[in-house]
């Protein structure tokens, strides 16, 4: 079985690195970017479909696993890799995240600065013990420990795993914040305990930075992690409430985090945002909106191919798109692109076809894996303000 | 460019025969299943999906293609095969199934004998200039004639189209049964006339036996399309209210039509209505069945595989296969059955993920072609009779 390492190479003139994370199902290239497949499958789209669309690893989230089908489930199903036909490396989250987005009334809005109070409140409360929530499928109630997580985590078997934390929304003061980064550290050792006790050695732990807008939280929140023994960080909490105070926060951070562990950007995925990412040496995101997009129509495209508009994707709802014969991006290598028109997908989205959303997921998901291998390209070829040129929207 | 041909093979002893009718897409090994890709679409499964499992042929619907995105359209995204991606053989029905079926208040019941008040009555007078009809997107007001029948055929392109048809509901009386076949001999002369006057030579035209479940009106029918030019013929019209009452009406029209055209089953595709049909010189099915069920949580597979159950499929829903890491059948070969457990699947359609509809219609669709694949064997080895065992459930 290959072991896990994490081997970087760095360059003069930039923070960005390339490396590569072993992993006992494959080894990722970074940067690299890591798909979402919430409830065990990526919507619309099977493995083999990701794997033709250039997919090194895909997460799943153990809020959703652990309510249905259950870790166990999982577990006897033969673990999340086996189970989903993916057979590549994973990642699950711990499970928090969700708990507490959904608790604040939002799922992901609250990192990037929206309020939302669309969605009910489900999270009832958090102890020093652990976080109570409200079952999302049938309104029980359940109880996630940090013990709980990586219990879970470990019976789904995805090979990176993170620890159980608090994560803030984005207008909590700084005395809250503070309490909740020690409470998060506290959880951390728990987890770390947890894991070290039950593991089969086949997975890797991952610590989370908390201390939400604050460079000292940051600080304090970085050198607790470099003191610990986890394999890879990964920085979470609010970024603040606006691109440019979250460019700001990444970077904060980044200069605290030890340089030898991979580092994870968690829940981000704007085309912009991981340009300026990678500049700040981080090694991996993830983020919904590729497929989220999909499912609205939405397919991402660079500048040449949208029409001198600021967006980094195209509609494809819209009426000019009724008659064009022509693929996406006309110069993408995707199944999508290689066989289907504008016009044909916008007769899928308008009949509520199935279809549409497996079509324009596979190209969203071939052009993430696009840019990330140029990203990596232009690194080593210190190529990176080009590369801005030609991926990237100025806002 | 090929051709169109049909040539088939007959043997002793029995009425089954095997064939190939070519088209310029492609050849279709007969007996075939016709898979509906009713807009445009096979429901979650891709083109490539579809030609893994093994498929030939696909069909798509007129009455919902006019309506969205309409066939001009259509013939500007460069017709059927091309705009699809599929590239293969294809049909199309004229339309007139689902308005006349949907305007008695049903989609498909009523020529399997089944009443169905569910539906709104969308169909609002039929003259001898054609069917008047509310559009099932907004509710505009459209007029179906065996002319635009026709163009809008002519202008989806698929290699085999169909005459305009009144279908009766099987509870009208013999006499209405009778002037409404009249009329549709007339609106078949109608539709032969105008296909002559506009095809472009790459489409062949099938006329439809109408007389319900009357013999003298099935001779009829019969009598009138054989004196017809028509490439092929379709069994079409109310096949009474039992299967033994389908098998009588299919083998008394198949005396009376003669042998040199393919002829289609419209509307039919259970494992034990096929094995009936092909015995009676049957050589296309179609039916939504195998994806419809599908979206149901239920898998086709042989009496071997259904532990002792009279169906001939499982429902992957039940709490049996929760923990089960077994496909749906061991011996299949199709994508699904080589990568994913029913209890797995069973998770997907829990979560309500659209992977499990996709899992599951490929097997249904690879399950079919194989069966027919089988069926064309045992033609030719003489040994329909062991295919039998093997393949359909007694009831």
């Amino acid at each position: 079985m290959t072991d896990f390492s994490f081997n970087y190479k760095t360059f003069p003139h930039t923070k960005a690195r390339i490396g590569k994370l072993e992993t006992p199902h494959g080894t990722i290239e970074t940067p690299a970017f890591i798909f979402c497949a919430t409830k065990a499958a990526i919507k619309g789209v099977s493995p083999k479909q990701m794997r033709d669309a250039g997919t090194q690893i895909i997460l799943s989230n153990t809020y959703h696993l652990m309510l249905q089908p259950g870790g166990e489930t999982v577990h006897k199903l033969g673990g999340l890799q086996k189970m989903t036909g993916w057979n590549g490396p994973m990642l699950t989250d711990s499970g928090g995240f969700q708990i507490f987005s959904l608790g604040h009334g939002s799922v992901s809005s609250e990192i990037k600065g929206k309020r939302d109070s669309k969605h009910p409140k489900t999270m009832l409360k958090v102890t020093e013990e652990g976080a109570k929530f409200k079952s999302y499928t049938d309104g029980s109630i359940h109880l996630l420990t940090p013990e709980i997580a990586i219990q879970t985590q470990v019976n789904l078997g995805a090979d990176l795993i993170v620890v159980l934390d608090e994560c803030t929304p984005f207008h909590v003061d700084k005395s809250y914040t503070r309490a909740s980064m020690n409470l998060s550290h506290r959880w951390a050792v728990r987890s770390a305990t947890e894991f070290n006790r039950i593991t089969r050695g086949d997975q890797r732990l991952y610590g989370i930075v908390q201390g939400g807008v604050y460079q000292d939280l940051r600080t304090q929140a970085c050198d607790f992690l470099n003191s610990q023994p986890f394999f890879g960080h990964a920085v979470g909490g609010s970024l603040g409430a606006s691109q440019e105070q979250m460019y700001d926060i990444v970077s904060y951070t980044m200069e605290k985090l030890c340089d030898e562990r991979p580092v994870h950007l968690l829940g981000i995925g704007g085309i912009r945002d991981i340009y300026e990412g990678v500049q700040q040496g981080i090694d991996t995101f993830d983020c919904v909106h590729p497929t989220r997009l999909a499912r609205h129509g939405g397919a991402l495209v660079r500048p040449c191919h949208n029409h001198g508009k600021a967006k980094e994707h195209i509609n494809l709802k819209n009426a000019a798109y009724t008659l064009d014969t022509s693929p996406i991006e006309p110069d993408c290598d995707c199944e999508t692109c290689k066989n289907y028109s504008k016009g044909y997908i916008q007769h899928l989205l308008k009949a509520k076809e199935l279809l549409a959303l497996t079509l324009i997921s596979i190209h969203n998901i071939a052009f993430m894996n696009r840019y990330l291998k140029a990203i990596r390209k232009a690194i080593e070829s210190n190529t990176l303000e080009q590369l801005k040129k030609d991926w990237v929207q100025t806002p």
